[in-house]
Formats: C-alpha cells, structure tokens, sequence
C-alpha cells in the first residue's frame, strides 16, 4: 500500500499537467488528442504517457488516440475535483497573495474562501477579492463553516501554532508551504511543499545534460 | 534511462527535505540519526528512507543509523549544491517577490543575482535587496554574466516570450512557474512547476482517507 502510493506520487502530480492541455485543446474544439502529441507537451516517453492515464481507467484505442472529454472527465473524478472543497489561507504575504491570485485552483476543485494573518497592517484589508481576518479567529471560522483544507503560508516558527488552530476548527488536510515539519493527528492529511524540491529535480537534470554534452566532447 | 529517471523523482524531490532536517539537526550538536527518526519526519516506511538515501551512495549502520555530517556532503554532492550556481527572476509580482524573499536557497546552490520586470512601475525597485531591471536588457545580462538558470514568474501569456530571451542569452536551465509548456532547444533544461501537482497528491491522499474512514463506519 505504501509502496504502490510512493510509485503513483509522479503520476498523481503530473495529472494537473494533462488536465490543463486537454482543457485547453477542449476549448480549441478538439475531441481527440494522440500519446505522441501528449508525449511533446509533457516531456515524457509514450509508454509513460499510456501509465499514467491507464491510472485513470482510460485506454486509448490504438491508432487513433484518446478522447479528450473521457480523459478530462477521468482525471477530474481520479483526482475527486469534480466537487469543490473550501479552503482557507493564513498567511497573506507575498506567498500567500501569489496563491490567492492564482486563477487555476477552482478548476482543481479548491475555492479558497478567505485568508488570515497576524499582521494589524493586513487584517481588513481586500487581497485579490479574499477579506483578511484576524488569525485568532480562525479555529472559529473553520468551525462554523466547516471548512476541509487549510493553507499554511506563514513563516516557519508560526507554522505549528497555525496547524494546531487548524486541526481545532476541524479541517481534513493541511496545505503547507512553510519550511518545517508539523505535528498533527494521524487522520488529518498534511500536504508539504518544498519549495527546493524541483530545484533539485532541475539540478540533477542539468548536471546529467552537462557531463552528455563532455561526453560528446571526447 | 528514461524509465529510471521517472522512478527515481520523487527520490530526488524529497532529498532537499532530508537535507533541510539533517542541517537542523548538525546545528543542535546531533551526529548520528537512526532511520525510525527519519521516518517519522518524513511520514515514509523506513525502507522507502533507506531507498532513498542509498541513491545518494550512503548506506546506514545497521542498529545505529546514518552519520549526520557523511549524510549531508552525500546529498550536496548527489545534488551538485556544492557548487553556487546564478540565477535571474523574471517577473517581480508576488511570486516572484516570495522567491526573491525564499532564504533556503542559498543552501541549495542557487544565488538570484537580480530580477527582471517588464513594469515601468517596477523596474528600478529593490526586491529582498535585489534591483530590478527592464526585462528588454535581460539576454544581454545573461550573456555577459554567464546566467546559468532562468527563474520564469511571469504570467503564462507572456513566458514564452521570456524564455525564448533566456535561451538567446545562453541559460542552460529554465525553472518555469508559469502555467504554459514552453518550447526550448533540447539541450536547455526546463523544469515546470505546476501548483496543482501538490494540490492533486493532497486531494488523492484526503479522499483516501475519507473512505478508509466510511470503511471503519461498517
């Protein structure tokens, strides 16, 4: 079980890419799309392309390709985004203001509802169309409005006493942009993102291209 | 090749967590931590820790754990962080300005030297102590800088625009946190951050979680 969901992570994370070049190509008027095609736009090899989207319970028809409204509606029900989920922000700096502007998340099923900070200077204030609250309301207001997912975009030594208001007011997962590990109950779900992460993913590629090209050298 | 890069990210992806936790923990005196440890920061089987750190070419004593300081050269070599590698951001909005804010980076090996904006009312500003310039002068900066990596925050209808100027200048590698695939000559490397990949791995793992929780209602 563990196992499997490590091998499934790229996969999972990948899903978002697919589902917003098949949008797109949707939009265009296009209904089908072939592996070649989706294996230019991601990068990946073909065979990578058929794993990925058999993780959704699609197959192409050989020859001919998927078809694009299958696939968008099998991605967004793999990935449960077909129903919205509320969530909150704490932490309205400019992290935070970045993924309160970000117009992509109501298609991936997330409405991120209001934020909160500490700051006097930001609380009542408007940050893209988001009311700023006071932080020291929010185990209250996830309460009363029963709120699943809680974004954390606060500074590392604030991060803890934030989750811990979160798993007060009863949230279900906690997102969490801060650089520091959180305790909390073992059913509520913590997404962590490390920022480094796809700089170290971008850091091995570009040192394997650059012994290729000495490799090319010799 | 192909095959056992993509086996191998999510290994890649969680070595700068790793690497985060193991600095915290030389600088409060530890020298040995124990793979257990380990496996309750990371919220991992302890054979998926073991996997992981063996790609870095450490293996662990067995009954005592892994050598702190070895542990730490072993990911900064496996990574090249041993060596500083200069960076330019394009796009000074709040993106941007939270990575030019981002104090983990030096850590990694990457220094952003300055930022680029195509905003009158932004060029000439400081952002976290670094000026920014009009994006029009951004290949010759490049060029005679020697940029190896190109931080693209910009707005997805103007990346590929930014891109093509980085490419001009001679980056060898693009960290692209615009929402659009961009075309770049193969030997440049472009790594794409999609913020919903976080968010899908969070609602795969929530939803879990809500079943095997109806599970338990049975």
């Amino acid at each position: 079980m563990s196992r499997q969901k490590v091998q499934k992570l790229p996969t999972i994370r990948r899903l978002p890419t697919y589902l917003h070049k098949l949008t797109e190509m949707q939009k265009a008027g296009l209904t089908i799309v072939a592996t070649p095609e989706l294996a230019r736009y991601m990068n990946l090899a073909e065979i990578v392309i058929r794993k990925d989207l058999a993780a959704t319970g699609v197959t192409g028809q050989p020859g001919v390709g998927y078809q694009v409204g299958e696939l968008i509606e099998a991605i967004r029900r793999y990935l449960q985004w077909n129903s919205v989920s509320e969530a909150v922000l704490v932490g309205a700096g400019s992290l935070g203001s970045a993924l309160l502007g970000y117009e992509g998340f109501e298609e991936c099923g997330l409405k991120i509802v209001t934020a909160f900070d500490a700051s006097p200077a930001r609380i009542g204030s408007t940050v893209h169309g988001r009311v700023v609250r006071d932080v020291a309301t929010l185990a209250d207001f996830i309460r009363e409005h029963a709120i699943a997912i809680g974004i954390i975009c606060v500074p590392a030594a604030c991060a803890q006493e934030v989750a811990d208001a979160m798993v007060a007011g009863g949230v279900k997962a906690i997102w969490n942009f801060a650089n520091v590990s959180l305790k909390t109950p073992e059913e509520v779900i913590v997404q962590r993102e490390v920022i480094a992460g796809g700089l170290a993913v971008l850091s091995v590629k570009m040192h394997r291209q650059a012994a290729r090209g000495e490799e090319y050298l010799q």
